[in-house]
This record gives C-alpha cells, sequence and structure tokens, in this order.
C-alpha cells in the first residue's frame, strides 16, 4: 500500500509508492555530457573553466591561487567570477515597483559561477577533500562579501547541477557551481520559514534541529553521521534518494560555519557524492539552503526558526510531468530503503 | 534586463529572461510518443482505451454510452474505470498516524482514468465540442458522486498529461484524464489559498476575480475570451506559453459549474489546444484546480477566497533543473509575446 508522508518543513504531502518500490538498479544512471570523452584529461581547449582560458570568462571577483601568479590568468585553484549570461546583474539600478494588480523588480543581482577545479574534471567528487573544503570557503567569502557591501541582496542560493536531466546547460563538463544573490525571498525558502514557523508556534523549538534528534535516534534514514554533520535520507523524500545534509549545531547562516565545520563537511560531500555514485550514479542538483536576511514572517525571528543544510535532489525518474504540474509528488523509492543501499556502499 | 515578477497567488517570484525572449520556432514541440504512426487509426489493439477493449481494463464507474449496451462492453463515447496501477486507493481503510516527529496517512484515496473517446485519437483537440463537454461533464460527475459518499476526499485533481515531456507513461497515445480524489490538500492548492487569503486580508475580495478584471482592461495577456471563460498568459509564468482559463463567474468549485458554462468550456479549451498546437506544438500539462472541502486557514472560508481555474503548464524547455531544485522558475518568453502569438493563431 503507498503511504502518504508529510514534509513538515514545507508542508507537503508526498506518496511513498512502497508497494511498486523500485531497486537502484532499475535507474539508468545519469547520461553522459558532450564532451565526456575527454572527461578524463587535464585539459579541454573550449571549455572556459580549465585553467588556461581565463580569457573566456568575464573577470574574476575572487580566486585562491599561487602567490605571484595574477588575476585571470593561470595559478589558481578555485576561481570566481560572474556568469557571461547571468540571470540578474547589478548593471542596471535596483527598481521595485507595482504594475496593476501585480509587482514588479528589475532582474538585479549577483549571479557567480565558482569553477571548482583548473583541471577538466567532472564533479566535486573527483577532487580531494582539502580542495572541496576551499569551495566550501569561496562560497563563504563571496556571500559574506556580497552582503556586507549591497543591502540590496536578502538570500542566497548557491546550486550544483550534474548531468544534463538536472539542466545542466555547459555543453563541456567541469565542476562548477553557481551563486546567486538576489534582492526577493524564493518561494522555497519562504515556504520552508512557513513550516518552520508553525513547527516554532507549537514547540518553541527549531524543526530542523528537532528532525536530527529524532533521526539519530531512529538511525533508520541515516545514510552517514560526521562530527558535525548528518546526512538523512529525507522521510518525505520527492524523488528516489532525495538525501539532506544537517549541521549538527543550530545556525541559520551558511556563512558563518566554522572551518572545522567546513573542512568536515567537504568530507561529508564526497563521501555522500561518492556512495550515491556506485549506488545509482544520477545526474542530480545539489542546493544550499541559508536564512535570508529579512524575516516574511516577523512573529519569530530568522536566527531562531532557520537551519542551514544542503539538499541532494537526484534525477533519476524520467519525467516529473504529473508531480511538477500538480506538486505533489510520487517516490518509487521508501527513503529507509535509500539509506541502507546508501549507507552499505 | 531580466525581470522578478511576483505570482500574488502562489507567492513565487520567476525571472522573466526579456532579453534572450526566445520565440516559437526556437521550441522543438512534442517528441511523438511510441505508436503515434497509428494515431490516426480508430484502433489500436493493444491500446487499454480503445473501444472493444474494455477487458483491459479495471470495471467502468461511469460511462456515457448508447442505450441498450452493457457496462464493460462497447458502446460507450466516455468512460470512467479505476488506474489498473492506482496511486491512491480505497482497498484499504484510512489510516492517520504519527511516526516520531512525522505524520503519514495510508494512501486512501481515488485514482480513475477517463477515456476521452472510444477511438484511438491522440488529443481532447481531435475531438468535437460537444464530446469534450461530455469528458468535462464526466469529471463533475465523478467529483459529486465521491464527494457525496466519502466524507475522507478532502481534494481533487484532475490532470491530463500529453507527450513523453510532460510525463504521460502510456506506451500508446490515446485521450485520456486522471481524476484523483485525496484524504489531504495538495502542497500547491494550499499554496494558492495562503496567498488568496493574504489577498483578502488587505482587500476583501477574490485575488482571481481581481486578475480577471485587471486582465480584461490591460488586454496584454488576453488569450481569448468566451461568454463564461477567460484564457490568459499568466503574468508571471513559471513555463513558457503557461496559460490559465478562469471561468468569469465566482465559484469555487467546479462541480457546480452549469451545463451552460461547461458547453462553452469545451470549446474554450479547444480552441487553446488548437492554438498552442498551432504555435508551439508543445508537451504539456493541463490540470483543474478546485476548492478544497475544508480551509487549512481557518480565517476566510474557501467560498470566499478560491476559485476554480484551469492551468496548462506546457514542456517546452528541455531541462527544468534549476527551477526544480531552487523552485526559482526563469522564463524565456515574456507573457505579453506568448499571448500576442496565440491570440493570432
Amino acid at each position: 500500500m503507498p503511504e502518504l508522508r508529510f514534509d513538515p518543513i514545507t508542508r507537503r504531502w508526498v506518496i511513498i509508492a512502497t508497494e511498486r518500490a523500485k531497486r537502484p538498479s532499475d535507474f539508468g544512471g545519469h547520461s553522459p555530457t558532450a564532451g565526456s570523452e575527454v572527461e578524463s584529461t587535464d585539459f579541454h581547449p573550449d571549455c572556459p573553466f580549465c585553467e588556461g582560458n581565463e580569457a573566456k570568462t568575464p573577470p574574476e571577483v575572487l580566486a585562491f591561487r599561487k602567490p605571484g601568479t595574477k588575476p585571470n590568468e593561470p595559478g589558481w585553484w578555485v576561481r570566481v567570477f560572474p556568469d557571461i549570461s547571468p540571470l540578474v546583474s547589478t548593471n542596471t539600478p535596483i527598481n521595485k515597483r507595482g504594475y496593476g494588480i501585480y509587482d514588479e523588480i528589475s532582474g538585479y543581482g549577483y549571479h557567480e559561477i565558482v569553477a571548482e577545479t583548473p583541471k577538466h574534471l567532472a564533479d566535486l567528487s573527483d577532487l580531494d577533500d582539502g580542495h572541496v573544503y576551499e569551495v566550501l570557503w569561496a562560497y563563504k567569502e563571496r556571500m559574506i562579501k556580497i552582503k556586507t557591501t549591497d543591502p540590496n541582496i536578502k538570500q542566497f542560493i548557491i546550486v550544483r547541477n550534474f548531468g544534463v536531466e538536472a539542466g545542466e546547460r555547459f555543453v563541456i563538463r567541469h565542476s562548477h557551481s553557481h551563486i546567486i544573490g538576489l534582492p526577493i525571498i524564493t518561494k522555497r525558502i519562504n515556504d520552508e520559514l512557513i513550516g518552520s514557523s508553525i513547527f516554532y508556534r507549537f514547540h518553541e523549538r527549531c524543526i530542523f534541529c528537532d528532525i536530527i534528534t529524532n533521526e539519530l535516534e531512529s538511525k533508520e534514514r541515516i545514510v552517514l553521521e560526521s562530527d558535525h554533520f548528518v546526512v538523512i535520507s529525507f522521510y518525505a523524500a520527492r524523488v528516489p534518494f532525495e538525501l539532506h545534509i544537517l549541521p549538527k549545531r543550530h545556525n541559520p547562516f551558511y556563512e558563518t560555519s566554522t572551518e572545522e565545520e567546513l573542512r568536515d563537511l567537504a568530507k561529508v560531500i564526497r563521501t555522500t557524492l561518492i556512495k550515491l555514485k556506485k549506488v545509482v550514479n544520477p545526474a542530480y542538483n545539489m542546493i544550499l539552503h541559508t536564512a535570508p536576511y529579512y524575516s516574511p514572517n516577523p512573529v519569530y525571528p530568522v536566527e531562531e526558526i532557520y537551519h542551514w543544510h544542503i539538499e541532494i535532489m537526484p534525477r533519476l525518474t524520467k519525467a516529473a510531468g504529473f508531480e511538477w504540474g500538480t506538486g505533489f509528488h510520487i517516490n518509487p523509492v521508501p527513503p529507509e530503503k535509500a539509506a541502507l543501499y546508501l549507507a552499505e556502499a
């Protein structure tokens, strides 16, 4: 019998199809992107993210590079620059206005690319833990820089898309992430704030902290646990193998993570991605959720109710038409089974 | 410059990429489904929805059929039966329970298929207006029947998926819809109830009624208007050519539509689908949104704040990874342009 499960954070019901449960071998894994035949090489002449091709991107805004090397030249190991075709930009002034019954804002904001490695490698799991830590540190540094210099920015999203099924728009696959800073709060974060507020109203506790406690006690959906993090196969997973990485310490803002935490996180992310790759090898979206800089629900401060975390959404089911049109998700892999497969991998 | 637009109903910001605006010819149209080479024939031996193949489905729960013909035999023109592999079913008792910090309900509910035509035709637009009216009437009849006999059912969704990109799971294409009755309120409808409540708090009016008035005045996003309906290219469209069909009369419940209204709606739906087909020939999801039978937001009654409508979501952009992972949609076709293309078609 299928089960209807309630996600208490976004207040969404999902169907977990326990009877027609699929096994990892039922999924085909991700399609290789164009150019994947050269993914094992260190350099691709057409790839704008490879060391030596710095001229193919807008000027960098941050790079971790060898002493003595110049900006926008080789010598870096993590490099951040504006997207060449940005979703939002700071080129025009911010302009908020009404439009009949509707509301509009000019497309103001930041859209930056983090080239995660100078070598032409496909994904974070191909790097070592120390290198992944530097990427995580770059996120933090850019978020703090933008936050402290531009009061128009209310929220950050950090997204990594891996594989064509996950919306990867680049023809050549080179490990990278998007940092997006926006003058508004996106629906997804607002949903989480509403859900966590409703929980707080009843319990006066952070719902994410309670989920961590509950999951560590039940152990049913734990994929892995480290000193500072826990990776859970989410109880009300919208898609097969949906994973959430949560810091054990209650902290609304990613950018206030300590060096020790981010070093631990690097290892946790890599291990998680390697496990996923072994079990189902999916295309995936990895999204960092962190608290916005004002509360659209002013009853409870975001500092109390929000808890930054990372969500990994594998794209294993071919068409999400029904789910997408109705917002009503059907997941053919019980999260407890997904946790078992991954914990054992 | 891209624009950020706010959807006041679901309280979602979307990016309308006005600069990189795409034209209809930039989209490839939908992929033909397997068996489409015989779509022009009237009968397909393997199709469970064709007249003569009634034994391939569970017993019918409703059929409009010629006098003297028997249930589950030929002679019908619209036929409704439970899905052979239902998402939810009434085979087990409804069971609501807590599970640690979480909430669960057994997968109780109704999942029925409406075979919209006895002939092996691909889509509603292939039928005539009178026939489409009979399909709309079948929705109404089943909703009233279930609503009045099973108090566990709190919400209906009616979905039509056309094309593989839209999640169509059948190998052979025969025009049909899904009627789903659920013991819970789905996130999407709950979102609309929250948005319309917030609007009502300020204005004491139905937000949908206000949108209709506003759109009919501005004319910028009108695709077509009939006696009882208006089809708009939605201001904050999540995807290119997203269309909303709204009844002019304030009415929360689809199933209280009159015969005159549904006859008009049949014509409106057919004309809209034919226009869409001419301009971009998309795979699409068509979803009927109607008020649930209790209000999760008890301050304002659903009768005041909700307004049934149909949303058509074409699936033209290949990957929705970024949008899907973040809930932050990027639409490369300004809704005003989409309205122009469709109004002229």
